[in-house]
């Protein structure tokens, strides 16, 4: 009789755990990417290059959300594929600094546990964003900058962590675009910014964010900007929101821009939509670029007070956004 | 008549304007100073030699503060002491990393303007909260770090950006104490720990606020903590409060903490006091360390949930506290 209830009990602890795991993976999932915001581009045939890169990450991130995967893999893998095209403002398109040389940063964090990692200045690390999840999971440390950085990467027996020469960074278009700002400086504002990011919410209700970038055009040898700074360029907590910014980083540190955005909602009972609104358009906060973010209950926000912002989305429902023009 | 108007009107506008700056210069300033949370000290001599370089650093600060001088030249000329002195962990007394090298970070912020400038990993300056200082004032960047840098410092012709070897870093005290980490391992985190930290508020209302550090000893090389990120070690924005952290910089990057305190009061409507207290006892932050801070109307905070904080504080109504001890 004893073990006859015993095996009852176990029957519906087991009925029990399958439910909760069909519910979750029937539950919703949801991911947003940028690939910087500046100005809006006319060149059709660039247009239609950038927008292949972006569909083949939100493809690579939507395969892995749909069967179940976590956000932080999504992030990680979409990131890569971003930084992996010349096309892009990170890993091998990532500006020059006045020096000529890439210096590349990356963070990524995760919701559940604020768990996070950060590199920057990295110069030889094919993949900066998963040499901050490395940071992030390796180490005792949350940031890691300059020669520490690539040094702890040449460390790691980690197939992700591929080291290349500089010069695989070098593209004649960054090199030419160095050269033109050098004479005269006349690049506006909007044209020397560009970050690649992604927020995704995995089926197990779990947020992550992460952001990659090669920086300004024409920076000085050490500047970091917001995109390895936790809280300025990207933040990513379970009871509000991901986020991912991109823009003259100076001013999204300056203003904690990513974490103000948790804090609108988590002090302010504000909605996502409206924070990121609130802050892209307020005079009292002197950004100028974009951000993306998702809501826990999986909303997608992608907003940018400059021209344009290379973007795209998708969700369980069917959401399917791609737009790299303006 | 016309001459005799205007003579009156010219009269009463310099009246006005001499009232307004008595009213000034008679309203209230205050100061607040860390030397880093960590262990309880017992050794007297040891207590009594920091008490004396902590009132020298306070000293200095109420004397540019009552005569109507800046926060900002408070902070970084109270910073610059404890700096010099090798009995705080910044500066002269920074600890090694593993390398056993000395990396040095710094963080400046005007409430005013939220203009701000930090420095990371700099191994030749000899007062990086002054290079802070430069990076703000002298550049379009916000944070320079490692080579770069010191590269920046070198340029600069400006005798507050004092260039040292490496070796003034070195003190016997740090080489023994990582030799003594390396064996064992044995330190607590608390022993670990250690900062320097300033906020003020000056008589025209502005507040400031600064943090410089060693680090964690025994960290790796291009680690940076909290102390230079903007809105993690430190914030200062005259709408709320100015605040500098000490601890394990990683958890006050995670949660974006010294940003937090302005969240709570700005969204929150909490006040300065006991969002500190919140964050330092709450189990949803799992911070080990110290906070101090001040508010608009001169309130100030020293807190910390370690057995012991360095410490010292004063303001225009005759408070007056220095503490090493415990």
């Amino acid at each position: 009789m004893k073990k006859m209830r015993l095996l009852l009990v176990v029957l519906f602890a087991v009925m029990f755990a399958e439910t909760v795991k069909a519910d979750r993976m029937n539950s919703k999932y949801a991911i947003v990417i940028h690939g910087g915001a500046g100005s809006a581009i006319s060149n059709e045939a660039f247009v239609a290059a950038r927008e292949e890169v972006l569909e083949q990450a939100l493809d690579a991130g939507v395969r892995i959300l749909s069967k179940g995967g976590t956000s932080l893999d999504a992030v990680e893998q979409v990131i890569r594929i971003l930084e992996d095209s010349p096309l892009f403002n990170a890993g091998r398109g990532g500006v020059l600094t006045a020096q000529g040389i890439n210096e590349l940063d990356a963070t990524i964090m995760d919701g559940r546990t604020r768990a996070c990692g950060a590199v920057g200045g990295v110069t030889t690390v094919k993949n900066p964003i998963s040499l901050a999840r490395r940071v992030m999971t390796e180490t005792r440390h949350v940031l890691l900058v300059s020669e520490g950085a690539d040094q702890f990467a040449a460390q790691l027996d980690d197939p992700a962590i591929e080291i290349v020469a500089p010069e695989y960074f070098r593209t004649e278009k960054q090199v030419e675009r160095l050269k033109r700002v050098k004479e005269r400086e006349k690049l506006t504002t909007k044209e020397k910014m560009g970050t690649v990011g992604c927020v995704a919410l995995d089926r197990n209700g779990n947020l992550a964010a992460g952001t990659s970038t090669g920086g300004l055009v024409n920076k000085k040898h050490g500047r970091l900007g917001d995109s390895p700074i936790i809280g300025a360029g990207t933040y990513a907590n379970n009871t509000t929101c991901g986020i991912s910014c991109t823009g003259v980083g100076e001013d999204f540190i300056r203003h904690a821009i990513a974490y103000d955005i948790h804090a609108r909602m988590h002090y302010g009972k504000q909605k996502l939509e409206s924070a990121v609104q609130h802050v892209l358009k307020s005079e009292k906060y002197p950004i100028v670029g974009g951000m993306i973010g998702i809501d826990l209950q999986g909303s997608i926000t992608m907003q940018f007070n400059t021209d344009g912002m290379a973007r795209a989305a998708a969700d369980s429902t069917g959401l399917r956004v791609i737009k790299a023009g303006k």
